[in-house]
């Protein structure tokens, strides 16, 4: 590892460096502690510190210095920076730093540069009716929230896809080094085009420690850790050290070597007349001690330079006369007198080291990303329409198709660059391999001659590893343009945390006038868990919906479109949407075509309907067969069939469901139902036999409040499968036709005695699935061929 | 990167080995394409095809060559052995190599070790009524499911420790590597005793490719590759080549080495006096073709050694005459007539290759390891209870106190070394730190004179990865040792769906009377949704519980232990278990003990129970309190004692739950109640108000079909919070004391209108709280000081 210790800096630049991280360590300090008296005016006192200390100094005052030392670049270049937090928990660092630069004054005006301005950004930082204590929403210029860790470095890569102007700088602690998120988005450099994309700059904070313990990658030795930086495809720089002046000298060195690495291989990349072979990229490891500059011990036990600077340092500060002194020294250690004027104004020497306004870094556009969101181009989604000429004569391949629209998206979006398709190595797979009519997958490694659709410039973004495929697209979302994940739905639930995460993040910046919205975060979950006979139990998994629907209603929707072109309907509306989780399931396979494109555009508007073509109940139903999910779609379908030629006297309503949540209540969700149109649909009294996709009290759980509940049975699944057969899969679980058949005559109390044969009938064929079966390793003849419409 | 070129095996070595991968490879083909004719004695016919092709041919030919070449070297050193399989989608190789060993007829007896058991070995693979595509639990030797990717290497290691005379070999994927939980878990290595634990063997499968993608490993060239696997602290060795002769030669020289520097290893760190520095541990990086040996090209397009022999290579073997010809030219290409006899059963050539029983991997008792586990010794539990002179008078720290009991729990069993405590650098903030009195931190990294509590041989487990805590955890029980995973409750997410993978290995194995029953996993979740108030909005959320209760039944309980005594019994009751996933919520802060040991512990054994010192309803309520969790049962209590004060003719029954799943019915869940007594609990008619941990929803769900669920009204989580005091959590989310008491004044028909003040009264201090804490930043002194009990 090539240490850095050249000595760049003059010593009035120095001093001006140093004077600006005292500054924002000062500020950083006053967060944690201050309640008043911030400049010192007075001898401190109890009554001027927080009666709770809520705060993260290890990691600020390492998060300080770089944010001084980019400054620095960004002024000497005039470049665009954008700065990803790591340690985000260590948000009194760019707190400080946005107010430093002027940025938390843009953004929040009372706040203003000054002692009564100070006061207040001391009091808020996690106060109540204040700011949270790590960098979150809240907090200008971040994109990355700083609770959870493992997902900075994908999301500086998200941000930096398209963006060829811009440099994210990227702190990773040694902490979040641990994660498995983190852990392979060091990878993300073989996915990136250094013509067409921005940089990322990772810098890799070795303070040594985390809450309790040292850190892995601080205690490997520096060669073994060169090796591992090196194997991530990146020319690491160290800088160490724990005296300042040594320390800025350094960092300053290295990062301008750094980027001067940057900028050679952008030179050589985009004067190339052909792709260049991927150079490995440079980024900085930094040493400081962690709690660097603060107090070295308290009450007698070590805290600077390990884990016990992790928190607050200092825990007694108001009924410990000991550590309110220390504190005071502590702050003045900084001498606030020379870096803020007697008003609380930073002081010009410190003031004239911001960057110009358009370039701060916590004013990035980019880390706003609405502001720059430009609409994406939609073709016309009509024209992709299949052709319907009777509900479920024919078959349509939904994914397949949609495939079509989405590489007319990519084309038609293609001067923007703003469009990106992410998933683990599931497109072909998925079916919507029409894209790479027009787009390739992102790579950047070595090509062979047989490999098909790689490219530097490729739009579609494909690594086995959920977690970067969301963190690149949250990264992306969140700098203002669009995208779509399309995975596996088991294996979606590998990114449950991260779902969260980005859910709280929106419930958030729908309370923030200045955070404009950007694009939802879109998922087409397919290879579902009902054609997922092939792969067996562990690929059965319908549950992130559940996990979806506990977050805000607000950002939340979640569509089932039950066959082709309700798929188009449904996405053509997702990729409008902003500020919402989309979550879109639909099958891969070839399954029956129900409506024509005028019929499924109306349905998905309306998002739960009658389907008459299907009915016989003349307004006044025997029974409700209600289905959302393309297979309990087809189950239920064919159930009406059955019933129909078994009991044709039966008057049945088929109602299905696009739109999940407008079975929820109108003051539980944006989209929930009024109860006098839902009542309409399904008449109190009347048995509803509800097949749905995924488990099945969810859908009691979103009808909890409505006048049907007691007459609602719903059938999903209930955790049986394994490898064998689509058909088995349904009868596993109780969805099939012929129990949804049975369901009805058990429900409906008018059939109970009339339908004993029919009821039979249907348990007979129950049982002849079975032995077919395990005999003939496939589905029953005569549910392979059955069709709609074609029976009696 | 050491290429490995050496040739130290015989001809007729050499020559046995290859007839037994041979014999491994025509029994996986068999496996995926054959329903009949199993030894080709007639020419092949549509009619011997498997209607449905489901398989995954393309890793399946490496995993039989490393199989075939560790059983070379069990049987030259007598070795114990495991064999953890990434690619566990290769199920056909783990399968073939079973039945060739013998191991597969000692588990199934019926797939007998001729013609007619590889007849059935062949037809049960991904068939109905058979077996699964992947490495399920059904596979005899194996404990990591093959269809989720990310697990193997943490379970390898899981595994191994504690288990010092096994070598636990490991394929890793290239695939699998790119995912998260698999790139973090190479660090494992710095948390193994060389010891007292064995040692893991990892073999990087370089096959080159995933679905439709080359993997990123594969690309990286040599010497990149080599500095990350050096920096993850390994010395890799190198095999390469599509020659079996070749790979043989070398594939058994890497080994040889390979076990050798293991030998080395392990015996420098046995026989020193003091602690040895960290070593790096040799692996393997083993690169043949994808789909080695298969068709080269089918339909004109490359197969071999690229994307296209994933799965099933020749796919229209029933309609396509070539292919049914190149399905049978393949398969003869093994020259089944030199491996099998006449009636089927391999030849003695083929069989002397096999270890002898006791150490077939196929049969490792640590595979099953139920059959290995040892009952904890628990100390009587009933010694670390805190005395409890009156319900709620004085606070206790539960975590704490069970942290005394777990300490000594690692005392009573420290001869077994069967017992880990995992967790994410967490057990000090938990404060459970008095383990740290009888065992330290499990730390192979370089240590400092500053560190505490770290040791080569802890029994600690600490690595801020949620994802290698949970593997480590789950290899460690899955081979029949006892463990214990601390988290913060919102974290856990991050292993939502290894918790699924988790509990449908479960729900299998409760099927297979020879899987043995393991451990249970064991969740403490404490830091949790209601005191994350000083960590903010990132850190809340209670959604695990919703995610757990999506399984079976069978395998999931959940506990919600109110104070300190019922959290001990609670603990200790799961620590007993076998086969279930325990979920236990509780805070570590301080908090009103409400029950002497007497009163905890036929509580928790009860699992629900009224609480007749809080209750004055005489039989007769007319509202019942109900409570799951320490924050809701303390502001139920406070709720309790403002209506007792202000409404004292109210007739208050309160109810505090421990099980969750005693809420479920008797059918839907074996801790369910039965109506009868559910209803004795909760009158039908008389409102309820429940004041629960997670999201209210889940109440809901659980008592749907529970005669009162019309008058039940639940608070919970609504995802409201922020930075804040802890009571403002609870007013944010309506759960507190003054809103639970305005519920029950809306819910109490005859309240209503006599109690218009009181419910002012209670509306006013909700706007006091608020006014307060924004103003003070801490809570009312009214609410830190309050003490049930001690009012009036």
């Amino acid at each position: 590892m090539q240490q850095v210790d050249a000595t760049p800096l003059s010593d009035e630049e120095l001093q001006g460096l140093d004077a600006y991280w005292r500054a924002a360590n000062y500020l950083s300090v006053g967060q944690i502690y201050l309640l008043a008296n911030p400049l010192l005016k007075e001898p401190l006192r109890p009554e001027h510190i927080k009666p709770r200390l809520l705060g993260h100094w290890g990691t600020t005052p390492g998060l300080n210095l770089i944010y001084t030392h980019l400054n620095r670049v960004i002024r000497h270049g005039e470049r665009e920076l954008m700065y990803v937090i790591g340690p985000g928990h260590g948000g009194p660092a760019i707190v400080a730093n946005s107010w430093l630069e002027g940025s938390w004054t843009a953004t929040y005006p009372n706040t203003t540069l000054d002692e009564p301005g100070m006061a207040r950004l001391f009091k808020q930082f996690s106060f109540p009716g204040g700011i949270p204590s790590h960098v979150a929403p809240e907090v200008p210029g971040s994109i990355n929230e700083g609770g959870e860790l493992g997902y900075s470095l994908s999301h500086a890569y998200g941000a930096a896809f398209d963006n060829p102007d811009l440099v994210v700088a990227c702190v990773v602690g040694d902490g979040e080094a641990e994660t498995g998120p983190l852990a392979t988005s060091w990878h993300s450099n073989k996915f990136l085009d250094p013509r067409r994309d921005g940089a990322v700059l990772p810098i890799l904070h070795l303070n040594g420690y985390k809450i309790a313990n040292p850190t892995v990658l601080a205690r490997i030795g520096d060669e073994e850790l060169a090796e591992l930086l090196r194997g991530y495809g990146h020319e690491p720089f160290l800088v160490q050290g724990s005296d300042p002046a040594k320390v800025h000298q350094s960092t300053a060195a290295a990062l301008d070597k750094c980027f001067q690495r940057i900028d050679e291989i952008q030179l050589e990349a985009r004067t190339a007349t052909s792709a260049v072979p991927r150079q490995a990229w440079p980024m900085l490891v930094l040493r400081t001690p962690k709690g660097w500059t603060g107090p070295r011990t308290v009450d007698d036990l070590p805290v600077e330079d390990i884990w016990r600077s992790h928190q607050v340092p200092l825990s007694g500060v108001r009924t410990n006369d000991q550590h309110l002194h220390q504190l005071e020294d502590w702050l003045k250690s900084y001498r606030p007198e020379e870096l803020f004027d007697e008003t609380g104004r930073p002081v010009a020497e410190v003031l004239d080291l911001a960057p110009s306004p358009s370039l701060r870094m916590g004013t990035s556009p980019h880390a706003n990303g609405g502001v720059l969101t430009r609409d994406l181009e939609l073709p016309p989604v009509a024209d992709y329409a299949v052709p319907v000429k009777a509900p479920g004569a024919e078959d349509g391949e939904p994914t397949k198709v949609f495939g079509t629209f989405l590489r007319d998206v990519f084309r038609a979006n293609e001067q923007h660059r703003n469009f990106r398709l992410v998933g683990p190595d599931e497109t072909e797979s998925n079916r919507l391999s029409a894209v790479y009519e027009t787009t390739a997958k992102a790579w950047n490694g070595a090509v062979l001659d047989t490999d098909e659709h790689l490219a530097a410039d490729g739009r579609v973004m494909e690594i086995l590893s959920e977690h970067t495929c969301q963190g690149w697209l949250e990264g992306y979302l969140l700098t203002g343009r669009h995208g779509l994940f399309s995975s596996y739905e088991a294996f979606v639930h590998i990114v449950d945390s991260m779902v969260n995460q980005h859910a709280k993040w929106l419930k958030t910046v729908n309370r923030l006038e200045w955070r404009r919205p950007v694009p939802s975060l879109n998922y087409l979950l397919t290879s579902h868990v009902w054609r997922q006979d092939h792969n067996g139990f562990s690929h059965q998994d319908p549950g992130f919906i559940d996990h979806v629907v506990n977050k805000k209603a607000e950002v939340v929707r979640v569509y089932l479109p039950p066959d082709t072109n309700t798929l188009l309907s449904t996405m053509d509306h997702c990729l409008r949407t902003r500020n919402y989780i989309n979550v879109v399931v639909a099958g891969k396979q070839p399954q029956p075509n129900w409506l024509d494109w005028d019929a499924a555009a109306l349905h998905c508007a309306r998002g739960i309907s009658v389907w008459d073509f299907a009915s016989n109940d003349d307004g006044d139903p025997d029974v409700v067969l209600a289905c959302a999910g393309d297979v309990p779609t087809l189950e239920t379908m064919a159930a009406v069939d059955l019933l129909r030629e078994r009991l044709p006297q039966l008057k049945i309503r088929v109602v299905n469901v696009v739109d999940l949540m407008r079975l929820q209540g109108a003051t539980e969700h944006p989209h929930g139902l009024h109860d006098r149109d839902y009542d309409a649909i399904f008449p109190p009294g009347v048995p509803t036999i509800f097949a749905y996709h995924g488990y099945p009290w969810l859908i009691h759980r979103l009808t909890y409040r409505r006048n049907n509940h007691n007459d609602l049975h719903v059938r999903g699944y209930i955790e049986e499968g394994t490898t064998t057969t689509p058909f088995d899969m349904v009868v596993r679980n109780n969805l099939d036709r012929y129990h949804l058949a049975m369901d009805v005559i058990d429900r409906v109390p008018s059939l109970r005695s009339r339908a004993i044969s029919a009821r039979q009938y249907f348990a007979d064929q129950r049982t002849r699935h079975h032995a077919y079966v395990t005999t003939h390793g496939e589905d029953l003849p005569e549910v392979r061929g059955w069709r709609w419409g074609q029976q009696g």
